[in-house]
Order: C-alpha cells, then structure tokens, then sequence
C-alpha cells in the first residue's frame, strides 16, 4: 500500500493507538468523577490538553477539546459571529465545507456574508481579503492551507491588519491542513481562535480541538450541557481520542520535515508536470510541502483514481470530507482548466521518495492504457 | 476496585476494544474514500450502525452517529424544536443538563419553557406533562430513566398521548440511562427521537447516537460541513468510537439481566435503608434496577464518597456529567430531606452480590467512623 490521501486522513501513530487503549483498558473514569480513578483519567485529560498546546505553543488554557475540526470550525464561526457587533463576516471561497456551510448557516439568520475569491494559483490575497472587512464585521475566517491545492493563506499578516480595521472583528483560521505540518503560533499572530484536527496529524477519528485567545471573552457554545471544556463543549470528554491526540501531538515537529517533503513534492511534481497533458492545479510557490494537486487531462479523477487502487496506491479526487459526489468549489473558484481530472496527492511525514517513484512510474503505466 | 458508578460511564467491553483498536491499527481510512481502505471502513461504518439500529429494534436509516449522548439531545432539542410552528417546548425539571440547558438556551431565544416537576418518588407523571402541552407545542422531550434517582418516567404511553394533544409536536426521549438496561421500541412507542450513548453501555467515549423515526422530516442540523450522517451531523465519523459502539450494542440483551438486577438491588437497597438514619431519595417500585440513591443523614456526601474511594470502591454524589460543585437540581425538585448527604450507588450487568455486600459491610465500618 502507497498511502497518498494524508489530507483525507492519517494513520494513528504507535503512541496515539497506545494512549487511547490505556483509556478503554484502564482508565475508563469519568473525568468529573471525584475518586482516584476518576481523577486518575481528569490528570491524563490535562497532559493531553498541555501537549496540544504545546504542538500550537500556547498555554492548555487555551486550548477547547472538540468532536473535530467540523465541530471546532462551527463552534468559532457560529459562537463567534455576533448580529449585534457586526452583521457582516468575511470568508474565502475556496474555504471547507465546515466553514462554508457554517457560513451559509448565518447567511439564512440574516448574516451579510462576504467570499472572497482566490487568485489562479489558489490563494487568497491579504489584500482582498481586507477590502471585504468593514467596521461592521465581527467575523473574519481563513483557511491557512487549502485542502485540495496546498495553497498557503496569508493568515500571519492578516491578522494585524483585520484588528486595525474592525477591532472588535474576531479573527478564526482553520488550520487543519497546516497543523503538523507548518509550525504554527496563534497567539504571536495575533490569532483569536484557531482549529486542528487529531485524525490529520496520526491521531484517533473523531477529536479536534479549538485554541482559544485569552482575549476572547464573547465565544457561545453550539451545544450546551454539563459546562466541560469551559462550557464551551459540554458531553463527558472523548477520553480515548483526546488522549490519543495528545500523543500524537507530541510527536508534532513540523521543521524536522519542511525541508525534506518540499524537496520530495518538487521533484514527484516536475517529474509529473513533465508528461503531456499534465497540468497543476495552484502553485508551487507559497504551497504547501504535503499536498499537489494536478489534473491529467482527459482522465475523469475517479478513473485515475480507481487505476491507482487496483495497484494498492491511494489518492483522492478532491476532498474526502465530502459525502457524495460533486465537483470541487475550490477548483472551480480557480478556474483550473480540467478541474473534472483533477487527483490530489497527499503526503505524510512517513512518505518516502521510493512511494512517490512508484507511484510516478505506475501513473506512466496507467496514462498509455487509458489513453 | 468495587465500581458503582455505572451511571456515570463503563468500563468498555473486550469486543469494544477489539473493534476499536482495529479502526486505527488497520482500517484507518476515511469512510467517504473511493478506494479499498475507504470503503472498507466504510462498510464497518455500516455494520455498527445496524448494530445501533438492531439494539434498539429500528432500521439502520433511523441511526444518526453523534459525538455523544450530550451533542445528541442538543440536536434533538435545538434542531427538533421550531418557533413557527410552535413556540412552547415542553419537559421536566429532573433532565440532565444536556436536556435542561439546551431548553434554558431556546427559551432565551423566545421560546416558551415548561419544566414539569417531579412527584416525591422522582418520577413525573404523564398527565402533568400533557397538561403542559397545548397546540403551540413543537417539542416535547422526556428522559426514560433518571440518572441519579432511577426513576422510571412513562414515556411509553405519553407518545399517543402527546400526538392527540399536539399532533405537530416532536417527542423526543433521553434513553442514555435505560439504554442496555430496558429494552427500548423506539418505533413501536411512536417516539420521534431518542438519544443514547456508547459509553454508558461498555463503549468507548466520546459516541452517541440519535434515532430518529421515518416521520421526521423536519430535524435540522447544529453543525454544518460535509454532510454526512445524512447531513444532520457533518464531520469525519468518529470511526474508533463508532466500531466500539457497535461492537458494545451487539452484547446489549436487558433481558438477560433485569429480573437478577432487581433482585440485587431491592436486596442491597433493603439492607442499607435497615441502617439508622439512611433515607432513600426516589422511590424502589418503578425505578432501574441499576440506579439506587439513598442520603446518610449527617454525613455529606464528599465525606462518605472518599471514604469509599478510601476502599476502593467508587460512588458518587450525584452526576458526574457536570462540572463543579454544585447541588442536584433533580434531587431539590423533589424536595428530598438531606439532598447534600445523597450517595448514587450505579450499577452493570457485571456487578456481583459479593460486591454489594462488601460495599455494605464497608459503609457500616465507614458509618461508625464518621458518625
């Protein structure tokens, strides 16, 4: 098996799997539960809780267990935006569907909602982005990479820039896609609320988490109840993700990898971009290292995609946090030429220059029969 | 270790771990994948869903995944209940938070909130309720079971009922406590929703599920993305919790344990309340057999909750899906004598007669001492 859908999903590290047995096999307590075991497993939901916060190199304060990146990024846009403060938010259009569809949620309660549009490469400009921002907006949300081309969002210097115009405007990024992969500082960034998903970075399904500015003090819940995570998200703690996630972000060291995925993705996509009818789609400047997306013109993706399955390697036609088939918005913001060939490659730490030669060389074999 | 704080959360099931240990060691793919890894975890995907669906004698279609039984009664309650087509929303004072908070949110949204209270056995009367409903009433939401006096609430016959007097009301059901005990027929009952949770059933954490009949058409979603679950709870699957939730409603069988359940408790509740000055809070006729709440008179709860612990046996003082310290809001609606000096001994299909009285010889100890 060539794994090559790491956007999609991630497989749990060895530290991750042995973390969440030791909740299921041993410590099974609730949390809010007040003797030994109990407080055995709240102790176990405070490392996790400071070893997340340690990969965002923030405090674990900062730091709100999620159901995911879906919840996190509908907890920050819905408990975020604010009708009173400022009916208008500000968005991009080539944003996931969690934040899109969120989007569109407020859009229907009266909301002024703004997407801006992404330049060809499949980024977004600052500048664009701020044209849309008026003092009306209490809501501004990026993505940091996008999940389909790699395209890398100004987020760092947004960030200063929204606070001068709007002040009251909070400032959320989805980094589900950079997180692990891109050192990131929100609070030196000036950040306001930030998501990560666990399944991203070789942790269990079905955790996330959302950092939280300490000077965020308007943040509402979505779901209400026992007032855990600092009544941000109530439900009794999903103990054996979170402490999953917390091993696996222990392991998170996006530099010991930059350099060595920048130079893999160069050369798996020049080797690609140099057979006929191969085209990019987005950069190759200001994109990320563990995502390429190109479209072999000609191929319908789930042909491509079901060629490569059959030989036990694994891609995507777009994004797989999607339930059924549609095309790409994204792609089609872009306006890519072919976005219905379109095949995403994604790639983990673990990916090794030897997979993406097989692959390359399989893709060869594959181009003369569907040709 | 004695554990009787079943109500709180379970130990998972060997077949639970199993199941969940498989979805990160191996079938780690993402169930909306159009590759082998992806359809196979999507195929387990399915067969716990129909493990859900079979415990509760429904069909798989009528199985919403969640993140919990707190995100299920919240989306019951928040996407169930509709201002247009009726403002007041009905329930009862002794929910648990999820329930009660998610009303107390609705009603500072406009709805009209009606809490029926208690009787002094914990239960609440079926004809108090429908009192409450009138034809402006778009939801009615009753718990099965009282998680910490055990009360059994009628909600069996209330549905017909609740349907003559507000035909366009939803009826919604928090079954988190008699789930694996009672055996449920959610569409036999004409419940519309019911909410149940893995791991008070010898699942993991942090799943839940929310069944929903054929005739709802109306539920609408709190968190918007990619749309799966039928696009009522968008979000990767929590696959690791989703596995071991099917693997842990597949041993459900209430049957097989309720009449030694009785039995064990009548036998344990009998015994204490032979000792001076122990009160019982709720009644023993129509109450779970798995739920005993009884009050030492002088002694607060805390105290006699770490003396236990002491021993290795695990009580508690009330929910443990709060945070904090704070008093039973169930326990004050019922105006029971000495809510402070309240014990919730919970219990499994595991707990032994050995165990109950062990626990009992030690209270004696642990009384002599304290008093």
């Amino acid at each position: 098996m060539i794994y090559l859908d790491n956007s999609a999903t991630t497989k749990p590290s060895e530290s991750a799997v042995k973390a969440a047995i030791l909740m299921m096999e041993e410590e099974f307590g609730n949390p809010s539960s007040r003797y030994t075991l109990g407080l055995s497993s709240e102790r176990i939901l405070n490392e996790a809780r400071a070893s997340v916060a340690a990969s965002l190199h923030t405090n674990a304060k900062n730091i709100i267990f999620t159901s995911g990146g879906t919840e996190s990024d509908n907890i920050a846009i819905i408990g975020g935006a604010n009708i009173k403060a400022g009916k208008r938010i500000v968005t991009t259009a080539i944003e996931h569907d969690a934040v899109k569809n969120a989007f569109m949620h407020l859009e229907a309660l009266g909301f002024e909602v703004v997407f801006v549009a992404p330049e060809e490469d499949g980024s977004v400009k600052a500048e664009k982005i701020l044209a849309a921002v008026n003092d009306k907006t209490s809501l501004v949300s990026v993505m940091h990479v996008n999940n389909e081309t790699g395209a890398i969002l100004p987020i760092e210097k947004l960030a200063p820039m929204i606070k001068r115009k709007a002040p009251r405007a909070l400032f959320h990024v989805d980094a589900v896609q950079s997180f692990g992969k891109i050192d990131l500082y929100p609070s030196r960034w000036g950040i306001d609320l930030m998501t990560v998903s666990s399944h991203k970075v070789h942790g269990p399904k079905g955790v996330g988490a959302l950092y939280k500015s300490d000077k965020v003090t308007s943040l509402k819940p979505i779901v209400f109840g026992g007032g855990q995570e600092g009544n941000i998200r109530s439900g009794t703690e999903n103990m054996v993700g979170i402490a999953g996630f917390g091993a696996a972000a222990a392991e998170i060291n996006p530099d010991e990898h930059y350099e060595r995925m920048a130079k893999l993705k160069k050369d798996f996509a020049e080797k690609l971009l140099a057979l006929p009818d191969v085209y990019l789609n987005g950069g190759l400047i200001n994109s990320s290292p563990y995502i390429l997306n190109v479209s072999f013109k000609g191929i319908r993706s789930e042909i491509m995609l079901n060629a490569l399955s059959e030989e036990g390697i694994y891609v995507s036609s777009g994004s797989a946090c999607a339930k059924g088939a549609k095309g790409s918005s994204t792609l089609a913001a872009m306006n890519v030429p072919y976005p219905d060939n379109a095949i995403r490659f994604s790639f983990s730490k673990h990916t090794s220059f030897e997979e993406l030669e097989e692959t390359y060389q399989t893709i060869i074999k594959k181009l003369e029969i569907l040709r």
